[in-house]
């Protein structure tokens, strides 16, 4: 299988990198670094990035750039963080992406357990997966050719222990639960789902 | 009680500010009439209308303009329709009005089944739903002054009757039920909740 991995050279990414490389062709996309440089805030530079790569069979994404800071430091301009990355980044690699990928493929996108149990800093991202969790939801029933979409929604990661602390009480999702979590969507046939650990 | 309604002219505004004039002073905002015309997609307008209010107890939002149309039509441009109206529109509402209403006072505003229950061409009513109900549960743990918020999810609203035939199987909330998920949220304590009918 042919498996695009945006995002893949962050802790989640370069874990499942090294994971599903073994047994598939990875094509690893980061902002910086990676096989195609990729801006997944600018729509030019996602089709580039699909011309580039040809058609695939699965995109898995764990980019998700929100603001993440004090209550008072959120506005308008900082809200921007994380719609234009963890929300609408993610939505363009769909809504491009499903021009490119090839029938039956799927798309990964990542959410996160701020949807549902908020922490304190974390507003932007709660309102960013949110939105992405209803986007999956109502893609998976427009979507054509047999594409699937689903979003893996992880608590904190554990080789993240740095981010404990902001959030208390979390029990960490294992690198093998994050890992096995990809592999529900990619290589099983649910659509519309939001997995969980 | 001094309440703002936001999309005071629209389907449900109307009924709103109808049952709820008879015992509280109602402000009725708009994008064209009401009583300070209001562009909610300009963080400049919404600060003009809330130093126009002053004071204020609680702000009901209606206001939630998305994109509806066919998923090929679905696309970065078209769906900012719903990211600055109904997402960023909402939010800045509160992120901007927190700063003028009074302690205990509280912000409601307006998602809907679509969250959770997608339909063909609503995908970016969906997100924007998720965004907005990601964004309520966290802004219920830090807001201040006992500042509380909550989401009002209807289904299709009984006087729109136009739009059923796109909500098949879909059970019309009517406007009575509306009311008072409004009510349980304005004259009630809980906060952070996604109320439903």
């Amino acid at each position: 299988m042919k498996i695009i991995i945006v995002g893949a050279t962050g802790t989640m990414g370069t874990h499942l990198v090294n994971v599903l490389e073994k047994e598939h062709e990875i094509i690893k996309i980061a902002s910086n670094g990676g096989d195609i440089p990729t801006d997944i805030t600018a729509t030019e530079s996602i089709e580039n990035m699909f011309k580039q790569v040809g058609p695939f069979d699965a995109l898995i994404s764990t980019a998700g750039p929100t603001f993440v800071g004090p209550w008072n430091k959120l506005n308008d301009a900082t809200f921007r963080k994380g719609v234009e990355g963890k929300m609408m980044g993610q939505i363009n690699l769909v809504l491009i992406g499903q021009h490119y990928i090839n029938p039956k493929g799927s798309f990964t996108l990542i959410t996160g357990a701020l949807t549902h149990e908020p922490q304190v800093n974390f507003a932007n991202a709660s309102a960013a997966n949110g939105a992405v969790e209803g986007f999956v939801r109502a893609a998976a029933i427009e979507l054509e050719n047999g594409i699937r979409i689903n979003a893996v929604s992880p608590t904190v990661i554990e080789d993240s222990p740095h981010y404990f602390p902001y959030f208390p009480g979390e029990i960490p999702t294992t690198m093998r639960q994050l890992e096995f979590m990809f592999r529900k969507s990619v290589f099983g046939k649910v659509t519309g789902h939001v997995i969980t650990p």
